[in-house]
Protein backbone atom coordinates (compact mmCIF):
# COMPACT_ATOMS: atom_id res chain seq x y z
CA UNK A 1 0.00 0.00 0.00
CA UNK A 2 1.45 3.66 -0.79
CA UNK A 3 1.17 6.43 0.59
CA UNK A 4 -0.44 9.58 -0.08
CA UNK A 5 2.28 12.45 -0.74
CA UNK A 6 1.12 16.44 -0.88
CA UNK A 7 4.18 18.40 -2.86
CA UNK A 8 4.22 21.93 -2.86
CA UNK A 9 6.46 25.00 -2.53
CA UNK A 10 5.78 28.05 -0.39
CA UNK A 11 7.14 31.44 -0.29
CA UNK A 12 8.42 32.58 3.34
CA UNK A 13 5.07 34.72 3.26
CA UNK A 14 2.80 31.94 3.43
CA UNK A 15 2.18 32.04 -0.70
CA UNK A 16 1.70 28.85 -2.95
CA UNK A 17 1.31 30.92 -6.01
CA UNK A 18 1.63 35.26 -6.58
CA UNK A 19 -1.56 37.22 -7.55
CA UNK A 20 -3.74 37.36 -10.02
CA UNK A 21 -3.34 33.84 -11.36
CA UNK A 22 -5.33 33.13 -14.50
CA UNK A 23 -4.87 30.85 -17.56
CA UNK A 24 -1.15 32.52 -19.32
CA UNK A 25 -0.24 33.49 -15.05
CA UNK A 26 -0.71 29.73 -13.45
CA UNK A 27 1.71 30.23 -10.74
CA UNK A 28 0.39 34.08 -10.43
CA UNK A 29 2.46 37.38 -10.53
CA UNK A 30 6.25 36.54 -9.26
CA UNK A 31 5.27 32.66 -8.14
CA UNK A 32 7.53 31.33 -10.98
CA UNK A 33 10.38 31.73 -8.41
CA UNK A 34 8.49 28.99 -6.01
CA UNK A 35 10.09 27.16 -8.71
CA UNK A 36 13.08 28.12 -9.35
CA UNK A 37 15.05 26.07 -7.17
CA UNK A 38 14.03 22.90 -9.27
CA UNK A 39 16.50 24.23 -11.46
CA UNK A 40 14.39 23.89 -14.75
CA UNK A 41 16.18 23.07 -18.09
CA UNK A 42 13.93 23.10 -21.21
CA UNK A 43 11.01 20.56 -19.94
CA UNK A 44 12.53 18.92 -17.24
CA UNK A 45 14.65 19.22 -13.92
CA UNK A 46 18.27 20.03 -14.54
CA UNK A 47 20.29 17.52 -13.29
CA UNK A 48 22.07 17.88 -9.60
CA UNK A 49 23.77 15.76 -7.24
CA UNK A 50 22.64 17.24 -3.94
CA UNK A 51 21.59 16.37 -0.42
CA UNK A 52 17.32 16.42 -1.48
CA UNK A 53 17.31 16.08 -5.00
CA UNK A 54 14.93 13.34 -4.60
CA UNK A 55 12.64 15.49 -3.02
CA UNK A 56 11.59 17.49 -6.50
CA UNK A 57 7.79 16.63 -7.42
CA UNK A 58 9.79 14.85 -10.23
CA UNK A 59 11.07 12.47 -7.97
CA UNK A 60 7.45 12.19 -6.13
CA UNK A 61 5.75 11.18 -9.57
CA UNK A 62 8.48 8.71 -10.85
CA UNK A 63 7.53 6.86 -7.32
CA UNK A 64 3.57 7.25 -7.51
CA UNK A 65 0.96 5.65 -9.80
CA UNK A 66 -1.52 8.40 -9.67
CA UNK A 67 -1.89 12.58 -9.19
CA UNK A 68 -4.63 14.20 -7.65
CA UNK A 69 -5.16 18.27 -8.83
CA UNK A 70 -7.96 20.65 -7.98
CA UNK A 71 -9.98 21.69 -10.87
CA UNK A 72 -8.48 25.47 -10.45
CA UNK A 73 -5.21 23.79 -10.80
CA UNK A 74 -5.99 22.14 -14.09
CA UNK A 75 -7.16 24.64 -15.37
CA UNK A 76 -4.35 27.34 -15.69
CA UNK A 77 -2.06 23.89 -15.76
CA UNK A 78 -3.87 21.95 -18.80
CA UNK A 79 -1.94 24.12 -21.60
CA UNK A 80 1.18 24.29 -20.50
CA UNK A 81 1.57 20.46 -19.51
CA UNK A 82 0.62 20.04 -23.30
CA UNK A 83 -0.03 16.90 -25.33
CA UNK A 84 2.01 15.07 -23.84
CA UNK A 85 2.04 15.90 -19.89
CA UNK A 86 4.77 15.50 -17.08
CA UNK A 87 2.87 12.80 -15.40
CA UNK A 88 2.56 9.67 -17.36
CA UNK A 89 -0.07 8.10 -14.98
CA UNK A 90 -3.92 8.87 -14.29
CA UNK A 91 -4.32 12.31 -13.10
CA UNK A 92 -7.87 12.85 -10.89
CA UNK A 93 -9.14 16.19 -10.85
CA UNK A 94 -10.87 17.43 -8.11
CA UNK A 95 -14.10 19.05 -9.39
CA UNK A 96 -17.44 20.38 -9.07
CA UNK A 97 -18.70 19.39 -12.70
CA UNK A 98 -18.72 15.69 -14.44
CA UNK A 99 -16.62 15.63 -17.32
CA UNK A 100 -15.48 12.58 -19.98
CA UNK A 101 -12.00 11.23 -19.17
CA UNK A 102 -9.59 13.34 -21.26
CA UNK A 103 -6.95 11.16 -22.72
CA UNK A 104 -3.18 12.71 -23.50
CA UNK A 105 0.06 11.13 -25.09
CA UNK A 106 2.54 9.65 -22.88
CA UNK A 107 0.04 7.93 -20.51
CA UNK A 108 -1.67 10.73 -18.64
CA UNK A 109 -5.61 10.76 -18.33
CA UNK A 110 -7.39 13.14 -16.38
CA UNK A 111 -10.21 11.77 -14.61
CA UNK A 112 -12.42 14.22 -13.63
CA UNK A 113 -14.23 13.38 -10.24
CA UNK A 114 -17.49 15.32 -9.23
CA UNK A 115 -18.05 13.63 -5.53
CA UNK A 116 -15.66 14.51 -3.46
CA UNK A 117 -12.05 14.62 -2.66
CA UNK A 118 -12.74 10.96 -0.75
CA UNK A 119 -13.78 10.04 -3.93
CA UNK A 120 -10.70 11.52 -5.80
CA UNK A 121 -8.26 9.58 -2.99
CA UNK A 122 -9.94 6.32 -3.08
CA UNK A 123 -9.94 6.41 -6.99
CA UNK A 124 -6.15 7.67 -7.15
CA UNK A 125 -4.92 4.73 -4.55
CA UNK A 126 -6.91 2.21 -6.72
CA UNK A 127 -5.28 3.14 -9.58
CA UNK A 128 -1.91 3.53 -7.94
CA UNK A 129 -2.10 0.23 -6.60
CA UNK A 130 1.24 -0.40 -4.81
CA UNK A 131 2.71 2.92 -5.53
CA UNK A 132 2.50 6.49 -3.62
CA UNK A 133 -0.41 9.20 -4.69
CA UNK A 134 1.22 12.52 -5.16
CA UNK A 135 -1.43 15.63 -4.02
CA UNK A 136 -0.10 18.26 -6.45
CA UNK A 137 -2.44 20.95 -5.20
CA UNK A 138 -3.50 23.01 -5.22
CA UNK A 139 -4.25 24.63 -1.36
CA UNK A 140 -7.50 24.24 -1.17
CA UNK A 141 -7.19 20.30 -2.30
CA UNK A 142 -3.93 19.67 -0.16
CA UNK A 143 -5.94 21.04 2.85
CA UNK A 144 -8.83 18.92 2.27
CA UNK A 145 -6.82 16.21 2.25
CA UNK A 146 -5.43 17.13 5.27
CA UNK A 147 -8.12 17.99 6.90
CA UNK A 148 -10.31 14.75 6.08
CA UNK A 149 -7.36 12.38 7.25
CA UNK A 150 -6.50 11.37 4.06
CA UNK A 151 -3.07 12.73 3.70
CA UNK A 152 0.30 10.45 4.96
CA UNK A 153 3.16 13.16 4.26
CA UNK A 154 3.43 16.81 3.43
CA UNK A 155 6.42 18.02 1.64
CA UNK A 156 6.98 21.71 1.78
CA UNK A 157 9.77 23.45 -0.16
CA UNK A 158 9.91 26.50 1.51
CA UNK A 159 11.54 29.17 -0.36
CA UNK A 160 12.97 32.35 1.21
CA UNK A 161 11.19 34.80 -1.14
CA UNK A 162 8.45 37.39 -0.07
CA UNK A 163 5.24 37.34 -2.67
CA UNK A 164 3.21 39.77 -0.89
CA UNK A 165 -0.35 38.30 -1.95
CA UNK A 166 -1.56 35.15 -3.79
CA UNK A 167 -2.76 31.87 -3.11
CA UNK A 168 -2.08 31.05 0.91
CA UNK A 169 -1.20 27.45 1.45
CA UNK A 170 -2.76 27.30 4.77
CA UNK A 171 -5.60 29.36 4.57
CA UNK A 172 -8.45 28.43 6.64
CA UNK A 173 -6.59 25.26 7.69
CA UNK A 174 -8.67 23.82 10.98
CA UNK A 175 -5.69 23.69 13.21
CA UNK A 176 -7.24 21.35 15.66
CA UNK A 177 -8.03 18.75 12.96
CA UNK A 178 -4.86 19.06 11.48
CA UNK A 179 -1.51 18.11 13.12
CA UNK A 180 2.35 18.24 11.42
CA UNK A 181 5.66 16.06 12.95
CA UNK A 182 8.56 17.39 11.25
CA UNK A 183 10.12 14.27 9.50
CA UNK A 184 13.20 15.81 8.27
CA UNK A 185 14.87 19.22 7.13
CA UNK A 186 17.01 19.76 3.72
CA UNK A 187 19.13 22.73 3.50
CA UNK A 188 19.12 23.01 -0.34
CA UNK A 189 19.96 25.81 -3.08
CA UNK A 190 17.03 28.25 -2.97
CA UNK A 191 14.71 26.29 -0.92
CA UNK A 192 15.14 24.28 2.55
CA UNK A 193 12.36 21.05 2.14
CA UNK A 194 10.74 20.17 5.07
CA UNK A 195 9.02 17.43 5.12
CA UNK A 196 5.89 16.31 8.04
CA UNK A 197 3.76 13.52 8.65
CA UNK A 198 0.38 14.49 9.00
CA UNK A 199 -1.90 13.42 11.40
CA UNK A 200 -5.61 14.11 11.49
CA UNK A 201 -7.48 14.64 14.46
CA UNK A 202 -10.88 13.60 15.96
CA UNK B 1 29.26 48.69 15.26
CA UNK B 2 26.73 46.32 16.00
CA UNK B 3 24.18 44.96 13.74
CA UNK B 4 20.23 44.95 14.06
CA UNK B 5 18.78 41.57 14.67
CA UNK B 6 15.06 41.14 14.67
CA UNK B 7 13.81 37.71 16.13
CA UNK B 8 10.55 36.21 15.89
CA UNK B 9 8.57 32.63 16.37
CA UNK B 10 5.90 31.82 13.55
CA UNK B 11 3.60 29.33 13.30
CA UNK B 12 3.92 27.02 9.44
CA UNK B 13 1.25 28.80 8.57
CA UNK B 14 2.58 32.32 9.15
CA UNK B 15 1.48 33.55 12.41
CA UNK B 16 3.48 35.02 14.77
CA UNK B 17 0.79 35.02 17.67
CA UNK B 18 -2.47 33.53 17.50
CA UNK B 19 -5.65 35.51 17.71
CA UNK B 20 -6.97 37.54 20.10
CA UNK B 21 -4.26 38.87 21.72
CA UNK B 22 -5.01 40.99 24.82
CA UNK B 23 -3.35 41.93 27.83
CA UNK B 24 -3.12 39.03 30.28
CA UNK B 25 -3.26 36.96 26.39
CA UNK B 26 -0.18 38.44 25.23
CA UNK B 27 0.60 35.08 22.77
CA UNK B 28 -3.21 35.03 21.48
CA UNK B 29 -4.97 31.69 21.47
CA UNK B 30 -2.61 28.79 21.37
CA UNK B 31 0.29 30.88 20.28
CA UNK B 32 2.31 29.94 23.31
CA UNK B 33 3.52 26.98 21.40
CA UNK B 34 5.46 29.58 19.41
CA UNK B 35 7.73 29.43 22.12
CA UNK B 36 7.62 25.92 23.80
CA UNK B 37 11.10 25.21 22.10
CA UNK B 38 12.49 27.46 24.26
CA UNK B 39 12.13 24.74 27.04
CA UNK B 40 10.77 27.70 29.26
CA UNK B 41 11.98 26.24 32.94
CA UNK B 42 10.65 28.73 35.54
CA UNK B 43 11.91 32.50 34.31
CA UNK B 44 14.03 31.53 31.86
CA UNK B 45 15.17 28.91 29.10
CA UNK B 46 15.92 25.78 30.02
CA UNK B 47 19.36 24.05 30.41
CA UNK B 48 20.26 22.79 26.76
CA UNK B 49 23.30 21.59 24.51
CA UNK B 50 21.93 21.05 21.32
CA UNK B 51 23.07 23.27 18.05
CA UNK B 52 21.07 26.36 18.04
CA UNK B 53 21.28 26.98 21.20
CA UNK B 54 22.78 30.02 20.83
CA UNK B 55 19.65 31.01 18.35
CA UNK B 56 17.26 31.55 21.12
CA UNK B 57 15.78 35.52 22.13
CA UNK B 58 17.94 35.36 25.34
CA UNK B 59 21.43 34.62 23.68
CA UNK B 60 20.65 37.70 20.99
CA UNK B 61 19.79 39.79 24.16
CA UNK B 62 23.27 38.92 26.00
CA UNK B 63 24.94 40.54 23.09
CA UNK B 64 23.04 43.30 22.54
CA UNK B 65 23.02 46.57 24.36
CA UNK B 66 19.39 47.76 23.04
CA UNK B 67 16.31 46.81 22.22
CA UNK B 68 13.14 47.64 20.05
CA UNK B 69 9.70 46.68 20.81
CA UNK B 70 6.86 47.67 19.28
CA UNK B 71 3.80 49.63 21.44
CA UNK B 72 1.08 46.50 21.42
CA UNK B 73 3.60 44.36 22.43
CA UNK B 74 5.02 46.32 25.16
CA UNK B 75 1.31 46.80 26.41
CA UNK B 76 0.59 42.98 26.53
CA UNK B 77 4.30 42.31 28.03
CA UNK B 78 4.38 44.88 30.55
CA UNK B 79 2.79 43.22 33.01
CA UNK B 80 4.34 39.68 32.95
CA UNK B 81 7.63 41.45 32.05
CA UNK B 82 7.18 42.33 36.01
CA UNK B 83 9.24 44.93 37.96
CA UNK B 84 12.58 42.68 37.03
CA UNK B 85 12.30 42.74 33.01
CA UNK B 86 14.74 40.03 31.05
CA UNK B 87 15.91 43.04 29.39
CA UNK B 88 18.28 44.62 31.85
CA UNK B 89 19.18 46.98 29.02
CA UNK B 90 17.13 50.17 27.44
CA UNK B 91 14.27 49.12 25.27
CA UNK B 92 12.89 51.59 23.05
CA UNK B 93 8.90 51.38 22.26
CA UNK B 94 7.77 52.72 19.09
CA UNK B 95 5.00 54.83 19.60
CA UNK B 96 2.64 57.61 18.43
CA UNK B 97 2.19 59.00 21.88
CA UNK B 98 4.86 60.76 23.86
CA UNK B 99 5.91 59.23 27.55
CA UNK B 100 8.29 59.98 30.10
CA UNK B 101 11.01 56.98 30.42
CA UNK B 102 9.71 54.20 32.89
CA UNK B 103 12.73 52.79 35.07
CA UNK B 104 12.48 49.06 36.25
CA UNK B 105 14.80 47.13 38.03
CA UNK B 106 18.14 45.55 36.79
CA UNK B 107 18.93 47.95 34.42
CA UNK B 108 15.70 47.82 32.24
CA UNK B 109 14.23 51.16 31.39
CA UNK B 110 11.73 51.40 28.61
CA UNK B 111 12.34 54.78 26.30
CA UNK B 112 9.13 55.81 24.48
CA UNK B 113 9.80 56.88 20.95
CA UNK B 114 6.95 59.06 18.90
CA UNK B 115 9.29 60.38 16.50
CA UNK B 116 9.06 56.92 14.27
CA UNK B 117 10.58 53.46 13.70
CA UNK B 118 13.93 55.30 12.47
CA UNK B 119 14.51 57.89 15.21
CA UNK B 120 14.01 54.57 17.52
CA UNK B 121 16.48 52.42 15.56
CA UNK B 122 19.08 55.49 16.08
CA UNK B 123 18.37 55.65 19.44
CA UNK B 124 18.53 51.92 20.42
CA UNK B 125 22.20 51.97 18.01
CA UNK B 126 23.27 55.20 20.27
CA UNK B 127 22.37 53.01 23.43
CA UNK B 128 24.07 49.63 22.43
CA UNK B 129 27.28 51.22 21.63
CA UNK B 130 29.21 48.43 20.02
CA UNK B 131 26.94 45.66 20.71
CA UNK B 132 24.04 44.47 18.56
CA UNK B 133 19.89 45.89 18.84
CA UNK B 134 17.60 43.62 19.31
CA UNK B 135 14.15 44.15 17.60
CA UNK B 136 12.34 41.52 19.74
CA UNK B 137 9.03 42.90 17.57
CA UNK B 138 5.95 43.01 17.08
CA UNK B 139 5.48 41.46 13.38
CA UNK B 140 4.60 45.30 12.19
CA UNK B 141 7.50 46.58 13.55
CA UNK B 142 9.81 44.48 11.88
CA UNK B 143 8.20 45.02 8.82
CA UNK B 144 8.63 48.47 9.09
CA UNK B 145 12.69 47.86 9.91
CA UNK B 146 12.82 45.75 6.96
CA UNK B 147 10.78 48.07 4.77
CA UNK B 148 13.44 51.13 5.62
CA UNK B 149 16.59 49.35 5.40
CA UNK B 150 17.21 49.33 8.95
CA UNK B 151 17.47 45.64 9.51
CA UNK B 152 20.47 43.36 8.93
CA UNK B 153 19.54 39.72 10.01
CA UNK B 154 16.50 38.31 10.13
CA UNK B 155 16.46 34.81 12.77
CA UNK B 156 13.08 33.44 12.14
CA UNK B 157 12.54 30.44 14.26
CA UNK B 158 10.04 28.25 12.54
CA UNK B 159 7.35 26.22 14.69
CA UNK B 160 5.54 23.15 12.52
CA UNK B 161 2.33 24.25 14.25
CA UNK B 162 -0.84 25.45 12.60
CA UNK B 163 -2.80 28.45 14.20
CA UNK B 164 -5.30 29.13 11.79
CA UNK B 165 -5.75 33.10 12.35
CA UNK B 166 -3.63 35.31 14.49
CA UNK B 167 -0.85 38.13 13.68
CA UNK B 168 0.61 37.80 10.22
CA UNK B 169 4.56 37.93 10.75
CA UNK B 170 4.47 39.32 6.87
CA UNK B 171 1.56 40.94 6.52
CA UNK B 172 1.75 44.01 3.97
CA UNK B 173 5.31 43.48 3.46
CA UNK B 174 6.80 44.99 0.17
CA UNK B 175 7.84 42.29 -1.89
CA UNK B 176 9.87 44.63 -4.03
CA UNK B 177 11.08 46.34 -0.95
CA UNK B 178 13.02 43.29 0.98
CA UNK B 179 15.47 40.56 -0.34
CA UNK B 180 16.05 37.49 2.37
CA UNK B 181 19.23 35.70 1.98
CA UNK B 182 19.46 32.16 3.80
CA UNK B 183 22.72 32.27 5.96
CA UNK B 184 21.72 29.43 8.44
CA UNK B 185 19.39 26.52 8.76
CA UNK B 186 19.30 24.33 12.16
CA UNK B 187 16.92 21.56 12.93
CA UNK B 188 16.26 21.53 16.45
CA UNK B 189 13.67 19.95 18.58
CA UNK B 190 10.37 22.06 17.95
CA UNK B 191 11.24 24.67 15.68
CA UNK B 192 13.53 24.82 12.18
CA UNK B 193 16.05 27.74 12.84
CA UNK B 194 16.38 30.21 9.99
CA UNK B 195 18.86 32.78 9.56
CA UNK B 196 18.15 35.63 6.85
CA UNK B 197 20.42 38.55 5.87
CA UNK B 198 18.00 41.22 5.25
CA UNK B 199 18.25 43.70 2.16
CA UNK B 200 16.22 46.44 1.09
CA UNK B 201 16.14 47.73 -2.16
CA UNK B 202 15.53 50.65 -4.01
Amino acid sequence: MGKVIADQSMSLDGFSTGPNVSIGNGMGDGGEQLHDWMGWEGDGPAAKAGEGDELTPFDLLQRSGAAVVGRRMFDVGEEPWGENPPFHMPVFVVTHRARAPLVKQGGTTYMFVSDGIAAALARAKDAAGDKDVAVLGGADVIRQCAEAGLLDELRLHLVHVLLGDGTRLFARIAPERVTLERARVVEAPGATHLTFRVRTNG
